[in-house]
């Protein structure tokens, strides 16, 4: 079965485990003197080594813990805009599809984790989801060419790339702030080690609120590859373990709908992905 | 005297020190124990007691040091884009000044030291400097008021923050790319410990390529003020002691003149302001 990673706290301790439907190994108990987090883990590249290695039993329950996003301090979060057809086109400003994917970044606490609330600031009622798988990096690089790009995958997992809309637009450039309200994303429920391109060649990827399907496409269908996506990046920038690549998100955020509806307290978001599991999340005003 | 904090590498190790005309006074040897690095310094509150407590000694000569980016490891680093007069006309696109300032980020290893080669890379010749100032945090804060705005600054520094001009526009929104190529950007030389607003109330800031002046401004006509880009940062984001914020550039940029004028190796770029002393890098070809 696929091994499942998660970071997560408990008793005012930050710790890792797998992640198994009857309950949570605690690899910190294990490993936390060699790797004290996710990250440490990856860097020594032994990521698949503590999942073969890890004991048997179980440590808690999922009711006595509360999960982190994965890799709690990358050190970058690099998001891919616009990268699913029809995206481009909700945009309406004319133009063809971009030749280069659209970037910006996300900071860790703009993200919390599974099943934690993803808080409506005061400042907007625009809060909206946005549904998209998370290539976590395993080896460091640059000028990666798309050949070898896969290669640099430690791990898996997916993101509700949560974003204040009306603040995307707030400045004369740049979606900076609208994308980095403090707990506004999610990224989890776990990491799952990438250890095939049949992983990610053509899974689907949904997100529904409250149920209902709002976003569902395909990888297949992105613009820019994941091959394209690591290579292009690697361009400018080192890519280094940790690193958190979130891939772009279906048509179908709330903002596209019309009249647009944005996310409330009391909504319930899930994001789905084939072999990566369903990461859920309600809306919290914020306190 | 003001006092001038660096962080540096000698014999293969990170440290950090005072600066003084006549060399380097090592006070990692003094604090290192208890703080590691200048960023646990701005943490622990205790950037004036180092200070006033440093021995009065030299340890290194300048020519036994590298100067590394004062704050090596900030959680963020967060620039201000178009934040002078005459920059937002510049831009020809027949928009009034904006309401609100234009952010991006930037991620460490897009800054070299003071004294360290720019790196132009093999991708494109279109290096360009862009002087500022910088402002590091010292306190943590969200929603932070704008009179209570100048509490929350631990230091003053430099940046030339330097880009790669046609890779900002490489895609169709954000500027990521452009702005973070690898050591294409540089912060120093050192911390100034902030003290007073008169340290940046009118301070002058000077672009010169070859000592020849590029760009001259005084904060004084700055369109968003120090105070204004902290309260507007913390509403979507918790500023925390180590965070960066480039503060944006006078009109003068090589982008600017006609024909357009880069870097090129050989080239020597210094930034200065009142009081934070001056900021010099060559160019490189990146090997």
């Amino acid at each position: 079965m696929t091994a499942r990673l998660i970071t997560f706290s408990t008793g005012g301790e930050t710790r890792y485990g797998l992640w198994r439907p009857e309950g949570i190994t605690d690899l910190s108990a294990v490993f936390g003197e060699r790797w004290s987090t996710l990250k440490e883990v990856i860097e020594a590249g032994t990521l698949t080594e503590i999942v073969e290695t890890a004991p048997d039993r179980i440590d808690f329950q999922e009711s006595e813990i509360e999960f982190l996003i994965p890799v709690t301090n990358p050190e970058k979060i690099i998001c891919v805009g616009v990268n699913f057809p029809d995206r481009n086109e909700e945009y309406k400003d004319g133009q063809t599809a971009p030749k280069n994917p659209s970037l910006f970044i996300r900071f860790p606490r703009s993200f919390v984790g599974h099943k934690q609330a993803l808080r409506r600031p005061p400042e907007s009622p625009q809060l909206d989801y946005e549904g998209e798988i998370v290539v976590v990096i395993g080896k460091a690089g640059r000028r990666i060419p798309e050949d070898k790009a896969l290669e640099h995958i430690a791990a898996l997992s997916l993101c509700n790339e949560g974003t204040i809309r009306d603040w995307v637009r707030h400045a004369k450039f740049n979606v900076t702030q609208g994308k980095n309200f403090d707990g506004t994303g999610s990224i989890g429920p776990w990491l799952v080690p990438f250890v095939s391109e049949e992983q990610i060649r053509d899974a689907k990827l949904i997100t529904r609120v409250n149920g209902e399907t709002r976003q569902h496409d395909r990888t297949g269908r992105m613009i820019f590859s994941f091959r394209k996506i690591i290579s292009y990046i690697s361009t400018f920038t080192t890519l280094v373990p940790g690193d958190v690549i979130v891939t772009g998100t279906p048509t179908g955020a709330g903002a596209r709908l019309e009249p647009p509806v944005w996310l409330k307290p009391g909504d319930v978001v899930e994001v789905e992905a084939t072999g990566l599991g369903r990461l859920e999340n309600s809306i919290a005003d914020e306190e």
